[in-house]
């Protein structure tokens, strides 16, 4: 959600802040178009029109629709990429980290719904090459928790027979589903949720010795407080 | 991918093998171009196309675009169903048959990841009362999981503090993610996918009691042979 490097200098200097922050609102209404509609229905008219533009005006910022998406779903990856990489790269052993970028992850995911969807749904509406540009050759998300599981494999706190990679795979899909089926102010509160799934993906991997050392959770509905780790 | 029951009625008789013959072809050939182009972006007239009709003749068996994908997605979900609904009654303790029901799903969604893809992707188009007829209040699928885990608990071999519903959503997450990356005669089989993620799952949810009843799951590397529960 910021101005990427290059057009600035490219459109010449003055009025820097108003046109980051035009940036700003143009990346933000083209996530909620493309949330709404869907990325082949939605038009750059629909788009200049919540915006209060003429079209024309758009081409200032991009040259095509796909171009939009494609900073939209940059966007995107690159503040999820940076929430789970701080957190995996923090305090505590393997599993805590583990631990913490499960949680992280499903309440960055939770507080960024429709951007998750956009991403999620429209990523293979881009070309093959711009795809691999964002994601890279190894995914980057996947990479986080591999790395993770591997960590703890050789600490001895991860059974021996984990494959890292389906392990990544398996954790990955049940938190990425999470927008999926989550709602504001429904049943769980991100926190919750993020306590269950984690609590259940390091005993799903533990080592017995890693697995008596993990704290018992208390049921969900004696949880006052949220658990600390 | 069958002809739904009151359409051959409702035509009249006569030379009724032909029709559903036709009508599966019209399903198969609809979920390909849905998944090929998406929904928003794909004609009837594409569809007609590859089956080689004219485009007026596709209103023999369907009203509009809308309905092509309610049968198709209505195709793929009772599919689906039936597959899990059937390993969830079948032999063994609730954990086993958390387990086959897991390894199964994961198995019939390698075996149909077009299909799969078109559900999970395009149920969304459909108008909310399509939607509710065909996934019901209560997610049919959700449901299985959340019984077999409160039978668990039950029976002292899942863990009292698991809250069931959530559990059932994070099991189906990961194994609902499959077919965004699977590859057919990739890395790894189905069946090892399978294997590995139902371990996962179990352990996760599992008692101490009935984690030590477990079989140890040799490395993927080591298995010549599929392992049997």
């Amino acid at each position: 959600m910021r101005q990427p490097p290059g057009r600035a200098q490219r459109r010449g200097g003055g009025e820097r802040k108003p046109r980051e922050e035009r940036w700003s609102e143009l990346i933000e209404v083209a996530t909620d178009v493309f949330y709404a509609k869907g990325y082949d229905a939605a038009s750059l008219q629909d788009i200049a029109d919540r915006l209060g533009m003429l079209k024309g005006s758009l081409y200032y910022y991009i040259q095509s629709k796909e171009d939009l998406l494609y900073d939209v779903i940059k966007a995107v990856h690159e503040e999820g990429l940076a929430n789970i990489e701080s957190l995996a790269a923090g305090e505590g052993d393997a599993l805590e980290r583990l631990r913490n970028v499960i949680i992280g992850h499903i309440e960055h995911e939770c507080r960024n719904l429709t951007k998750t969807a956009v991403f999620l749904h429209e990523l293979q509406a881009l070309s093959p090459e711009r795809q691999a540009e964002i994601i890279g050759d190894e995914h980057a998300y996947r990479r986080v928790f591999v790395d993770l599981l591997e960590a703890g494999q050789q600490a001895g706190q991860i059974r021996a027979e984990v494959n890292p990679k389906l392990a990544a795979l398996s954790i990955l899909g049940s938190v990425n589903w999470v927008y999926r089926w989550f709602r504001t102010g429904g049943e769980f509160t991100p926190h919750q949720i993020g306590e269950q799934f984690a609590d259940q993906a390091l005993r799903g991997v533990a080592t017995p010795e890693a697995l008596a050392r993990l704290q018992p959770r208390p049921r969900l509905d004696d949880a006052r407080e949220p658990v600390k780790l």
